[in-house]
């Protein structure tokens, strides 16, 4: 079954150049680089990012930055420039082995004079120096001899979406030896990168050095013969000084530590870690070869994307695969990614949660700028946790006009949204150290917030959350939006709890935390008396629960007679249409119940769902509905419904079917995905007694095997399919 | 008196790297290339501009854009590269020759590890052939012997403040010869470049070619002996895609066809050239170095950036001399620049007016959008004639904020100014035959904006216009602005004139022009009509003008209360605080009468001399304010305020007064020195029938002499100063 563990592209598709991109990314929790070729292209998005390297840009602030080329190599056969949109392509296979997370092409091309090679590249991130990475390209002449060159570097000529961050500080080429160190403009991070090249050759090999302001270069030429291959390997080393000083001198350090050629000892190391990463990640579907594949792809995606050694660093909505959202994060790290950390990979959990902690002088800015206390997470987040949403977007159809992005301003609910994610580690985890030295102070301060936020309405004696954004963004500046008030309150007593939690765990932390953060016993009955107030509106004859006061009345819209559609409802109405009916970018109470079930019971779950789903834009609207909408559907028991929307998620970034995977993975999506099999169709859930599965398995699945981490011991789950015939 | 022709930086200053870029750029009204050394350092703004090169970059929409470099020379002794912020400088002096338009550095230098070398470096634009440029370097070790490197390209690896506008087409290297062709992103405009590399040197000449992606570059090394000199010299050839097809091609045969080495016979030539430039265009100043010196720096600045052969460009407000206003022309070419070409070189001037003629498409586009008739010319314009003022920029205090700039919508007086220019260019050349192929149709057309525009007040019986921005620009959305309302008048009287001119010159073109715009007699008489109703205030009493309506009841400052002053009263008050006084941005009124002199009796003038002059911001305001106010006092016999403001424009670039050279030369400033000398000092006024001289030299001048072109035949003035004694 290797063909599982492979995603391949048969046939060259140049208009699927940046989505397959994307798809191809490879990284290891430090760096990810985008699956553009060795040779170049126009309108190819050449790209590596490494985690925590952003600088400023106008408009969205800051941005991760487009980090020096590692992987070009040009190749000349006898003067003939290699160039897939030249010749003639007589064989093409490109698989990514997420196994092992290497990246191969394999190529028989003709050169436009005749000439015909078989070419070979492949390349890995290493997992197990994550400062390494590797690339090998083989050329065997079939039916010419002559010179063939290689010329390879290390290029600081890269850009943003047009816009350059690197100030070159210095550089040199050295025989085999290639450096580069350069800084950001304004965030002023130092880079240092150093790369060796081998070639094996049976004739003799000229070397050049090109010492090009920004591209040093090594150019090597051999006199190659027919039937005969060639091949050249470049390792790389790249430090940035986020990691401790002189980046430049560890990257040459590295490499001078390293066998020659150093690619079957590094792999080696590789492989052992990738082993280890599937033991523990790997979710197994058999009889749904198209399920398979997606839960590993996404799986992958995440572990390449997920910081194992560095916990002032959070995941990008789009991973490290893309410039969409500029690698800023969201609430799509706690509430879709984290999960499939905090339940298979605790460690890594831990360091996105202590991401939030670091960074919650950020969010105490941001709260005390807006006139409250405590901390007000950033919608958008990314280096320092100040808010980077940007604020004012050019409107490409008036040049005369800009749009206001609100959620910068008011979807407040990102607070909890963290809040929930480290109580939901500690459920899973109990990782006492954690919560008490992190976990405890990013609820408290977050709660702080809360009760200075809420709004005392004299008239209907109750707490209002007046002017937010919920989970539905095709909704902005409504009143009391459920989701939002539900996890008020929720966030408010579980920091009464964790208060308590604390002083009992250790009275002495406990008073020194509560009085750091000025927290007494007023405060918290205080917080008391605020939580049992708070406008939490449902209907006791109904059951339905209005996703925010007024919503009821919007206008309601036959969504499934505008079938077939291709866009979204509020690309096909504008912002303004579609804010004035009922129709929702993604679930929002649903959302609510997903996550506080606790609170609702199944007949409630099942009358707000009857209702809202035919009103969700799941087709065209937030990639982060159809998982949703698949866990809630597995719960009910609608099996169409929950697997119809789960292939919908798992195709989001394989086929495309958004087009926009060009922009990068939808990591919220990948974790959804996750979600979906683990919570929705194996039915796992956790309470404070401890964990049940209750399977739902789509009809055709054979077998559906994860495991988790429970409370510090591996757990297995092993769900048989229903038996044929 | 060589050294009145010389501008010498006779120290190096790190702090004025930018500014000096700024003073020393050198062109020939093709290309623009700012002074930034051979070598590179940080945060030089190595640029180069080509007219008519635009593309697309956000919020300011176009900018010219910065091409590929041709003047890098990195040159390493003995291995160390030499580098001024290294080692140590025993001698400096860099010397801009305007007479000839040549770029000298004569540098001692001794290296880190105590090398001494003597190095010179030279470069032109070639006058002769826009196509080309020439650059030479030369070292001498004083007390070494050992390997001498020098590494030049050609360069796409360049930005604009920040923003990468080049795509990669094709290049090459080939033992003496690179080669490059680039295209801007959006607009598409391809460019060509090659350069020839020749040293002199009497030992061996090792070349290395180094073919890097978008830089190709020759790396010449040869043995160097103490007191032996050795040289490079690197000719350039450049064309686009906007001058004929293949560009690359051109400029490779180009540099075929040149001796070589090239530089005495492109030197011969391009003197040549320049020596007749300055034979017609000199302005001679004698007792005053400063001025002289002055003078000819803005005349010299005016020349390179001056479109001998391209009637499709235009000059930007900052020339081709640096990023600021991103190459955007204003009424700053119109009112300030065109004058000193209409009168010394008429040749240039009609090819800058044709600029407007051709670009009637996008004037059209804007009054139609606006709902206007005819053509409302834009107040940005760039490679199209559309509108291309920005129309919101970030509130660099206030990231929730973002700053409406109103120029765009409503500073509507530019379209009066080009029909002034025009009308001006005529008075002077007596070109009938511009006139009646393109100034008619101008004028015409912007005339119907006008007819379109003009507001009928029924309760005033008058034409309005309400919500505009005059020439002071610290009062926005003001009412019948006196300038503006003035022009219109103007302008519909000189459309009607100018309608019966033209049938009289032949009466076939007339009627074709006028059916195709569709002028009848009664569109004419309604002109007459409207332009006799145009409300023109002037107090009848006082003679004083309203600026615009209700500015008197503004508050008024005293400024003069406010010095020392290092900011405008626009940043010292705030957009909105100085907005609410009667502080002027620039001469307004006084604009009105110095360009429409002949409506104005001297008693109405003094009068509102005297009461906007200690309201205006001359200091800090608008660069365009001093000259003219110099000349309004000059013509008042106000001569020590004449002087002073005078003075103050000469400063505005070589003094960097206003600290912003680094963003280029003041190109209004620069034609605005030119017409305070021979508009103001010497006097020089033109009507139907002739010219007349009214010298008011300042009393230490001892002479001012220049020429001027009237109607085919040049004129010399040429007034001496008072007697000594």
């Amino acid at each position: 079954m290797v063909e599982l563990w492979t995603i391949t592209e048969s046939m060259l598709n140049p208009e699927q150049l940046s989505h397959m991109e994307t798809v191809f990314t490879q990284g290891n929790g430090y760096l990810g680089t985008r699956g553009a070729f060795e040779e170049r292209y126009p309108n190819e998005q050449r790209t590596t990012f490494v985690h925590g390297i952003f600088d400023d840009v106008p408009v969205v602030f800051t941005e991760l930055v487009n980090f020096p080329d590692w992987t070009e190599v040009e190749i000349l056969i006898k003067g003939e420039r290699f160039n897939l949109s030249e010749g003639e392509l007589l064989s093409y296979e490109r698989h990514l082995d997420m196994h092992s997370g290497l990246l191969s092409r394999r190529v028989r091309w003709r050169s436009p004079e005749g000439r015909t090679s078989q070419l070979k590249f492949d390349r890995f991130a290493s997992l197990d120096n994550i400062h390494l990475a590797c690339l090998r390209v083989e050329i065997t002449p079939e039916d010419y001899e002559g010179s063939i060159e290689f010329r390879t570097g290390l290029s600081s000529e890269v850009d943003n979406l047009c816009f350059k961050h690197w100030q070159r500080l210095q550089q040199g080429v050295d025989h085999d030896h290639i450096w580069l160190e350069v800084r950001t403009r304004k965030s002023q991070i130092t880079a240092g990168m150093a790369a060796r090249i081998m070639v094996e050759a049976e004739g003799k090999v000229e070397t050049q050095t090109w010492d090009v302001e920004g591209h040093p270069t090594i150019a090597v030429k051999t006199h190659a013969l027919a039937g005969k291959r060639i091949s050249i390997e470049k390792t790389v080393a790249i430090f940035t000084d986020r990691e401790g000083t002189d980046p430049l001198s560890r990257a040459s350090a590295t490499l001078t530590g390293l066998p020659s050629p150093a690619w079957d000892s590094l792999w080696k190391a590789h492989v052992r870690c990738w082993e280890e990463e599937w033991r523990r990640s790997d979710v197994i579907i058999e009889g749904d070869d198209e399920a398979q594949l997606a839960v590993r792809f996404s799986i992958y995606h995440l572990l390449i994307a997920a910081p194992r050694s560095d916990e002032c660093v959070n995941i990008g909505a789009k991973t490290l695969s893309g410039h969409g959202y500029r690698g800023h994060s969201f609430w799509d790290t706690e509430i879709f990614m984290l999960p499939v950390f905090s339940y298979a990979r605790p460690e890594i959990a831990r360091n996105l949660l202590s991401y939030r902690y670091h960074n919650l002088a950020g969010a105490r800015e941001k709260a005390s700028e807006n006139g409250f206390q405590g901390a007000q997470y950033p919608w958008e987040s990314a280096g320092d946790g100040r808010e980077v949403t940007p604020t004012w977007v050019p409107n490409q159809k008036d040049r005369t006009k800009v749009i206001r992005i609100w959620t910068g301003d008011i979807e407040i609910h990102i607070s909890s949204d963290i809040a929930f994610a480290v109580w939901q580690y500690w459920q899973v985890s109990q990782d006492h150290v954690f919560l008490a030295d992190r976990g405890v102070e990013i609820i408290l301060e977050t709660a702080r917030f809360w009760a200075s936020r809420l709004e005392w309405d004299q008239e209907r004696k109750l707490y209002f959350l007046r002017d937010v954004i919920g989970p539905d963004e095709y909704h902005e500046h409504v009143d009391n939006n459920a989701y939002t008030n539900y996890f008020a309150r929720w966030h408010l007593r579980k920091a009464i709890y964790l208060a308590n939690w604390l002083r009992e765990l250790d009275p002495q932390q406990a008073a020194d935390l509560l009085q750091r953060l000025q927290i007494t016993d007023e405060t918290l009955k205080r917080w008391k008396t605020i939580s049992d107030q708070i406008y939490c509106p449902i209907d006791k004859t109904t059951g339905l629960i209005e996703q925010f006061e007024g919503y009821f009345q919007h206008k309601d819209v036959d969504l499934a007679g505008m079938e077939p559609r291709k866009e979204s409802v509020q690309s096909l109405m504008g912002i303004e249409g579609v804010n004035a009916t009922q129709v929702l970018k993604q679930p929002d109470v649903m959302m609510l119940m997903y996550l506080l079930s606790d609170e609702f019971d199944q007949a409630t779950i099942r009358q707000n769902f009857d209702y809202y789903t035919p009103r969700t834009d799941l087709t065209f609207g937030s990639s982060l509905g159809p998982s949703i909408q698949a866990i809630m559907a597995a719960r009910l028991g609608e099996q169409d419904q929950a697997y119809e929307n789960f292939m919908r998620a798992a195709r989001a970034d394989l086929g495309d079917v958004r087009g926009n995977a060009a922009d990068g993975i939808h990591g919220a999506s990948a974790g959804g995905i996750w979600q979906a099999v683990v919570f929705g169709f194996a039915g796992l859930q956790v309470n404070d007694e401890g964990w049940t599965v209750t399977p739902s398995l789509p009809p055709h699945w054979k077998r559906l095997a994860f495991k988790f981490d429970w409370r510090g011991e591996e757990v297995s789950i092993d769900i048989p399919g229903k038996k044929e015939g």
